[in-house]
Parts: structure tokens; C-alpha cells; sequence
């Protein structure tokens, strides 16, 4: 992801990319040297140089709090990838060293900066359908059950933090879900499963999953969640309100439509030939720049990001509820703060 | 057709089949027999009884005129499928009698009355797109230039009658571009091919079309035309608007798509398996039904008929004019009456 | 449904409509005078004539099965109008009865005899996205929860029978879901809700409502339904398998897009005007017909139905797990017979 | 066109925007400046510049071929806008020019790089579809007929320019007609119009337009264009062929569905709001930026340009044959060379 928010700063006028840091010494020197940056040894050299105003946030989730915490402290804009935190306590904490602060600070969750995602919002928002009552997310990957990378890094952190699946993935959709629901889920019911010979139930992990979410308000959320869709990276949402429904498909593409006597075919979703794994990029590309150029906006008019930390903080709440109603096969309560 | 009409009208609630005249006997007998009424010998048995309100005018094409004089001089109610006649002269003599008479008369260009075509066609007229600028109509058909009995008809009166997809298909497009218009054409420029190792070739037929028309009003409309389109039936209608567009793509039909490594598929449009010549009465079955119950409202109601005969005289001037072009490789005037 | 079921068997030429018995005398004499057949003042007139083959069982759930029982004991086969009893007990006994007579007897579940259902159907049974991982149901009716007799018969029933969205419309559902899992579900978990100002509410029912379904071998199901769907109804299935993914969108109707200044603009789904409560009617007309000729074809070659009284049994003993389990807040696990 | 061909270069990491001509220095001041490049005086300044590699010829339509034959004389690569010239004989010796300098030369014309088309394109000419019978070609702009700035200057050159309609936007499609027809169109028909108070037709220009190609092997193609397709921007293609048919949309855009009691709706096409004359942009931002790159790779690898000088001549060709047509009401055979 630092590549990515690298190439957005750069295309960005009135933002200039200044010292990078990565533990890996040459990957640091070939991003700075792409973008006329400056390598640096550590991050102190960042924080404690008074001509930087902004810090992107794009390590290993581990990180993430810390980061946040130091970077609050030296008085930065923050841009923290999602999760916030690897915990409700330590989103809790790093959210509680931005108030203090008094910095402006945002979560990337990118995929609601994709232009039909945020149409969808912003009409839901403007009460486009009335009252919400049912949002419906779909959200799978064509084959990220067999990326054996992540299979490894899963299995080290299964005893600590279980449920991968919720934590990479249906973060995403709890996320989106309190957007779309316009208040706060206060109960979750999850069901997983794995495919037969999955390399995911081998670590205790799951491929497959659903899940419902209920408001105070009685508005109902389903997610669909799969690993293993291996037709293609398949994102979709829909809105039931009291005056109408919203359905967002997939991200478009150029479609060329081939009718011949066995009937019409359209070539697959975005999902990149087999063993590619970044499908995500390709179909949220402008995501990632809209979203990168929206907070630089925010930090210039010093405005209010349309994601805040709070907003990772209450996604990390629900990931812990949900992987809890997961392991428990009951359903959840969702604490209110 | 005389089969498809017999069974709507047998589910007509006011109106009884009773005489079913077939110069095939056997065929008769097994018509009537089906829907309780009697087979006759000839047509005049029908024609000079007075208990006979109706007459539906299912023969071949070359029998169209005479019998929808010899109905209207009897004073029968006639529905006559398309063409009225083979020539433009004969279907203005059919149109006297029929006005001299003063019945009720109706031609059949089942099409209009598909639910899709009729929805457009009201829009249409309704102004729902403002002034119509420009029409464009596809026509395809799978497989009708490899249909040896219809390779074997146009073969045997191309020398009287040629352009035989002209007269056989396109007229129900010519007729079309006329309601849609809302003005009558005054320009056609035709031309025409036939693809290697075509049968139509080898007759002096064409398989391919493509038609342009011109109003007066200075809107314009293209046709395009294929009896090879073997990857099915497939009638699609465009009319542009000064306050809109209107597009109808094929009658629908259930489609369970399929997403798999390769993409996303559907089965073919109508068209059924490689052998079957009547896939437009599986696409058009509701629009026979409904064609042939409009009519015997308007019958009951002494009602003017969506379709006339003067209708079925403009589409048969249109089709000369069109076959004429095609064959003179150049625009053609078309005769205002 | 005994008019539709009647008319579908006029349709039929091989069969006869002889009898029939309604309580109310007028209605039974209006419907067997249509189509030629006579009313009879008790059902036992039925049972006891020898040229009876066949019995439609078209009445309020409540005497089902009964009316089951005692035509299987009279030897006839039978044809039952979803649900089989409004208790699994009840259903069971029915059951029973028709395997110690062994006649032949289906259920009617007409959403599965939809043309585009029923493609999906077997696609997914011939294997075409291999082993089925997971089911997506949408099931949503445009207006039903402010139809005033629905609402004043699930108030005289609440106490006895909760749940009537369940009962009603999810059962569906469920003998769809049983069909595409290819095994029975172990677990379920439903959460309900009501729109605010509903006249659900008032009588303690929901008119929105999320299902979970789980399978012992790990694959699972979403419902969502809705009797507050205004914008139309909308009925859909999507099912996930390791060799792909199949969608089925809505019931086709004709479609003319408009394109304007504003965007495209297709008319409304299947809903009909205000104050229109047949709106299954126009969806599903084909599945009625289609359902009624399927099981005569059954009767006359004594073949399998599709869906047999066994599929009814299974569907209630869901209706009343999912029912007990909205009621519960819980997941409760589903007896295996 | 300067700058979007400006920032595809500045994207490019191995070229280097060095040079800018504009009669304004104002404006070749601002764009040097932007991407650190300098403003010259004079073009000679350039075509002297022995380490300038490549010249963009993105000027009114009238300099091309002199800045062509120039450019090429100084042995410099070439990206010429379309059109080639404004005459098929100043694009002739153009041409020519390229031909005895033997430098690597292109034609713009963006919409084939648009990724639909590229890839429409790619399955024609890779046979999947068998051998092309037909073309149908739509392209339609939303407001074009009344953009003052383009009536003032049609109206200036109309009278040794008439049709500009098909000079300005017809060009791109009879350019793709050549390359799906697969051989060179041997006649063209013509037909035009305009609406009722449109501005074209105070100055004898048209804003709708009908055209027939005809190819030496039968192939058939159909162009419809409009200046005056208030709903959007409407650009789409088809081809049939032997063993099948390809469709290509519209290029593809976040698209909400909101289903209502009225019906779904999706937001316009591309067109931006009223007064908007730049929705080409919007629509085909890929294929500028494709289409540059694809240059600079072929200047490297001195490969061979998909668009040549050769099918700027013939696109010249046909525009001049089509104006032909369409003023003299007549089809217009098509030179060979």
C-alpha cells in the first residue's frame, strides 16, 4: 500500500513526498528514488522534523496504534491504513492520543471511495430510498484461500487472533455496514465454514461466511463473505429503505458481449489470471487515489475526513464481536463505546 | 399461422371456431376436430352463411386479394395475415373492396402486438421522447437462409417476385419504421449480400440488408437485416428523440447467468436447437394471442383496428420500393398512395 | 388458487375438470360452470366416485391435511397447495397417509416451476458450479404488510401460529434453500423486525426478516424478505460452488429503457398498480401452469413428483425451527426428521 | 489536445516533455511550465533540436500536413491529431512525406484505444466471431449541434468544408469501420437532416446523419450519428459475423440502480451537466492515455504504429466521399487509393 498512496501523493500538486521509511532498507531507497524522496533509518527522523505535516500509516497492522500514537504526539495529519489496531483496547488508545492531539486524522477503508460506492452513500445519505431497513453486502475473493503468503501469516496469528477471514475482509463490510445502517449495530450473529480440502481449515480458519447484524432501530445487515470465489472479485451492495431499493454491482469494466449458439458470454470480473492476487487493486484503483486526494484535501482546509478514527475504532469493535459470535455459534452483543 | 390463430381463438371467451377451410382435407379435419368445429369444402360455404361473423385469412400470400375481396363483399369481419397481397396493385384492390364494404378489417404483423413493441410504440406516440428524429431496427434471423423448403420457394419465384428476405422479413420492419416515424417514408436505398456458400446465392437471393428510409420530415431510419445471425433471434428497436431515447432489446426471457474462471454467460436468445425454423413463435407466442384478441374486441366493439388494411397497402409499397432499390443499387422515391 | 389450478387443467388435454366443491355454494357453482363441470355439496361426493383420479387440494391451510388424508385413503392422487399443515405433526400424519395408500402425491410450491428456477435448478444438480458452498435468497413483496385481510388474519392467528411472514412467504424459501443446499439444514437463525408505523407491529408480527441456514456439511444460506418492498416484488436466487456462481435475476417482462437528461428508466417490477395484492400472479404465471401439467404428467406415467409430500414435511419442521429461533433470538438446531 | 497528450507523456517514465509551440505564448508558457518543459518561439526551434526525438502534432486541423511533412524532413517521430488534413490530397502527400523519410509516424484516433474497443477489436481480427458480415456503428454526442463556438466555425469553413458533422465525428467511425470491416469500403450512401430550429441548419449543416458502406466482398456497415442526443453521450458498436456477434456498450461508469414505485433508474452517460462540451473527455480519459503510451512503446522499439498515416489517408478518403454522397443524394464510389 505505500506504493500506492505514493504514486497519489505524487500526482497530487500541492503535496510533496518527502522521506519514506521501511524496516528493509532497499525498499525504502527504490520508493524515495521513484518519487524524489529521501530514504530515512527511522521514524523519529520523520516525527521530529518540523517541515513534515502529514504521516501515512502503511505498515503491518501490528504497528498501527503505536504509529498512530507517536505520530499524534509529534502533532501530524495522520492517514492510518486499515485496522486501526489489532484490538478494540489499542484502537481505544490510539484514538484517545488523536483526540488529544487534536490532529486531524483519517481511516483508510478504500473501497468507499470507489465513485459507485460513494454514490450509493451519498443517496442513502440524502435519503434518496426514505428510512433504511436492510443492507445486503457481498463481498468475495476469487482464490485468496489458496495465497499461500497469507495461509502462513494466518496460522502464526491464529491462536491470538483468530478468524482472518473477518479481520482482512468483513472489516471492510462492518465498516460499510455502519455507514449504510446510519446507527450503530448492537448485535451480530456469524457462521463460517470451509471448503472440503481447504488450506484454511487446516490452520482452524475458514474460507466461507455470513453474517447478520442488527440495529437498535431494528435495520438488518447481511454480509456474504468467501475466499474462494473463483470466478472473479465479486463486491455488491444493496439498500432496502421505505421508498425505494439501491443496488451498487460490480465495479465496471469494458464489457465486449460475444453471442454465438451457445448464448451470450462476457469475459470475467476483475480477478487477474490464475495466481495473481492484487485483483483488489485493479478494480479499486480510483479508490485509492480518490481517497488518498480526499484527506490531503481534508488536511488543507483542515475539514473532517469522511472516515475518522473513531469510525476504526467501532470497525475493530465489531471484528471482535463477530469473530466472537463466530467461535461461540451464538449471537453477539456489540458494546455501545 | 391458421393453427396459432385457431387456439386463440378457441380462448377468446366470445367467439366460437366453426369453419375451417384447408384444400388439404385431411389438414382441416384434424383443425376443426381439434376446436369442435366442422371442415368445409370450400370457401364459399363459409362466406355465404350468415351465422359467420369472422374470417381470418391464413393462406399462402398469392390468395391474400382475392380472399379478402370475396370476404368483404359478404360482409365478413376480416383479419388477413401479412402481406395483403403480393403486389402493391393487388393490395389496393383488396383495400377498395374492403372500404367499399365497410367491414371491419385488420392486417396481421404480429410483432406490433409483442408486450415490449406495443410499450414502445405507445411511449412513442405519447411523446415520451419528444419528436422522433431517427429509428433503427435489427432483425436477425438463425438460421432461415440454410431452411431448404424457403431456399426452394424463393428459388421458384425470385424470377416474378425477388428480394425474398425483403418480402418475407423485412416488411415487418418497413411497417414498423412507418409507426414509429409517424410520417410517412418518401426515400429508400437498399443494399444487399450474401455471405460465401450461401444457398440465397445461388438463387439470386440475398441473406444480408441494410435498409435506410427518409421522411419528408427529414427523420431518418435504419434497418439492418440477416437471415445467417446463427447465433439466434434477435429483434432490438431504437427510436431517438428531441427529448429522448427509447430502446427495446429482445422479448425477454428467463436467463440464469453463469460466472465461472472464463467470465459471465447466458443462455442463447430464441432461436431453439440447429434444425428448428420456428423460433419466432417462441419469442412472439404472447403477441399472436394478444394480436388476435385485440381484434376480436374491435370486431365486437365495431372499433378501429391498431393495424388496417391501407396499412398492409403502405408496408407492400414499401417493400417494392425497397426490393427496387436494392436492385437498381440506388435510392428509390416512394409512391405517396 | 382453485381458479389458476382449474384453468390450468381446462388447458390440459388429456384431463377433465369434473367436480367441484367450495363451502360457499356460489363460488363452487361460478367455477365448475365455467368450465363445464359440476359443484357438489360435500367433498365426500368426490372420494367416493370411482371416476375420480385426481384431487386439487386448494384450501385454507387449516384443512389440508385432513382433506390430504382422506383422499389418500380414497385411493386418489393428490395435489396439495403449499404449506402441507400449519404443524409438523399434522404435516408428518399426512405423510403417512399417503405412503400406506401409496397414490401418487406432490406439493405445490410454484416458485420452483418458474422457468428461470427451475434452469438454475438443474444447472446446479447437474454439477455446472460444482459442490454448492453457499445460497443467497431475496424474496420481497411490494405492499403485502398494509393488505388489510392478511393483516386481519395473522391477528386472529398470532397467538397460535406466529411468525406469518414465515409461514407465508419465507417457506418458500426454505423448500428452495433444502433444493439448492442438496442436503437438509441443521441450524437456523432469524431476526425480525417491522418498519416503523406498520401494521405488523400492532399485532406483534415482522415484515422484515434475515434467515441463516446451516448444513452439516458446512454450507450455508442467507434469506432476506420483506413485505414492505415498495418499489416492486422482487424475487431472486444466487448460488455460490466451487466451479462458479449462478444468479437469477427477477422473472423476465418486457423492458423498454428510456434514456433522458435525468439517466435510463425501465418500468417497475411485478407489483402492479396501488392497492394490487396479485402481484405472484403476473410473475409466476407460467410456474402455475407449468406446476399443474408437470404433476399430470407425473399421475399418467405414475412417475415421482418434483416436490413431494416428504419436501412438504421438511418445509414446515423449518418454518417452526426458524420460527422458534426469531422468537428465541437464538440459533436452534433443525430435527433431522 | 496539447495537454491531455502533455500529462500522458509527463506519466511516461522514460520520456520527457521538453518543448511547446503555441502561437499564444501565454498558453505554451503555462503548459511548458506546468510539467517543466520549455515555451519556444518558433517550431523550426524544435525541428532543429537534434535531441528531440518526437513531435506531437496536436494544432488546428488545417496545419497538420505541412507540420507532418515538416517533421518529417527534421526525421522526427510523429503523433498527428485527426484528422490527417482537411483534403484527401494534402493527406496524400503528407503521406507521402512519412513514406521517403521513413520515420515512425501515428494517427490519433482515440476511441480505438478506448479498452472496450481495443478489445472488440482484438476478438474481430482473432476470428471469434468467424468472417465479418456486418457493422453497425452508433455514435451520438448530447449537445454538440449547440456549441456555439463549433456553429461559428462551421459556418466559417462550411463553404469550402461543408458536412462537418461527418468531418468532426463521423471520421472516428468510418476509421473503425475499416478496421472491423476487415477490407476497404468500395461505396458509401449518405443521408442527413436536422431538427427543427437547430442551429446547423441556419448554416446548411446537418446534426443527424445516416451512412451505408459497402465493401468489395459483400461486407455491409451502418453509421448512425447525432449532434443532438440530449440524453448522453451514446457510443457503441456490433459486429456479425459468421460464427457469432460482438456488442460493445457504452464505455462503463459507476452505475447505482434506484428501484422505485416507478421503475429502476440509473444515472445518465457520460454528458456532464448542461453547457458541458467536453463529456468526450470524461468517457475516453483511458484511451488518451493508452493511446500515448502505445506510441512512445512503438518509438522505442521503432515497432509499427496500429494506427498508421496510411489510415489517416483513408479516413480522409471516406469523409470526402461520404460529404459526397450526402450532398449529391446519391451512393458515391470510393477511390481505391
Amino acid at each position: 500500500m505505500g506504493h500506492v498512496r505514493a504514486e497519489a501523493i505524487a500526482a497530487d500538486p500541492g503535496t510533496k513526498l518527502r522521506l519514506v521509511f521501511d524496516p528493509i532498507r532497499d525498499r525504502s531507497k527504490e520508493l524515495s528514488g521513484r518519487f524524489g524522496a529521501s530514504a530515512i533509518g527511522t521514524v523519529e527522523e520523520a516525527l521530529s522534523d518540523s517541515t513534515i505535516d502529514i504521516v501515512f500509516v502503511c505498515t503491518p497492522s501490528t504497528d498501527h496504534p503505536d504509529l498512530v500514537i507517536a505520530a499524534a504526539r509529534a502533532g501530524k495529519a495522520i492517514f492510518c491504513e486499515k485496522p486501526l489496531a489489532t484490538t478494540a483496547e489499542l484502537a481505544r488508545a490510539a484514538e484517545q492520543s488523536v483526540a488529544a492531539a487534536g490532529v486531524v486524522a483519517a481511516m483508510g477503508f478504500s473501497k468507499r471511495f470507489d465513485p459507485g460506492h460513494r454514490l450509493l452513500e451519498d443517496q442513502v445519505r440524502d435519503g434518496a430510498i426514505g428510512d433504511v431497513a436492510m443492507v445486503v453486502l457481498t463481498n468475495r475473493d476469487p482464490n485468496t484461500a489458496s495465497y499461500q503468503p497469507l495461509i502462513d501469516y494466518l496460522g502464526q496469528v491464529h491462536d491470538t487472533a483468530p478468524g482472518g477471514l473477518i479481520r482482512e475482509s468483513t472489516v471492510h463490510d462492518l465498516d460499510t455496514a455502519r455507514a449504510l445502517l446510519g446507527e450503530e449495530p448492537i448485535e451480530v450473529f456469524a457462521v463460517g465454514s470451509t471448503r472440503a480440502g481447504s488450506a484454511m481449515a487446516a490452520i482452524g480458519e475458514i474460507d466461507t461466511l455470513m453474517v447478520t447484524l442488527r440495529t437498535a432501530g431494528g435495520r438488518l445487515c447481511q454480509i456474504n463473505g468467501s475466499w474462494h470465489a473463483d470466478y472473479g472479485y465479486d463486491q455488491r451492495i444493496e439498500v432496502l429503505g421505505t421508498a425505494g431499493m439501491l443496488r451498487l454491482e460490480n465495479p465496471p469494466r469494458p464489457a465486449v458481449v460475444r453471442h454465438d449458439q451457445a448464448g451470450a458470454h462476457v469475459g470475467r470480473m476483475y480477478g487477474g489470471p490464475p495466481g495473481t492476487y492484487d485483483f483488489w487493486r485493479y478494480a479499486f484503483a480510483e479508490a485509492y487515489v480518490a481517497e488518498t486526494h480526499a484527506f490531503l484535501d481534508v488536511v488543507r482546509t483542515r475539514g473532517t475526513p469522511r472516515i475518522s478514527i473513531h469510525d476504526g475504532v467501532r470497525a475493530q469493535v465489531l471484528v471482535e464481536a463477530t469473530v466472537a459470535s463466530w467461535q461461540q455459534a451464538n449471537p453477539v452483543q456489540i458494546p455501545s463505546d
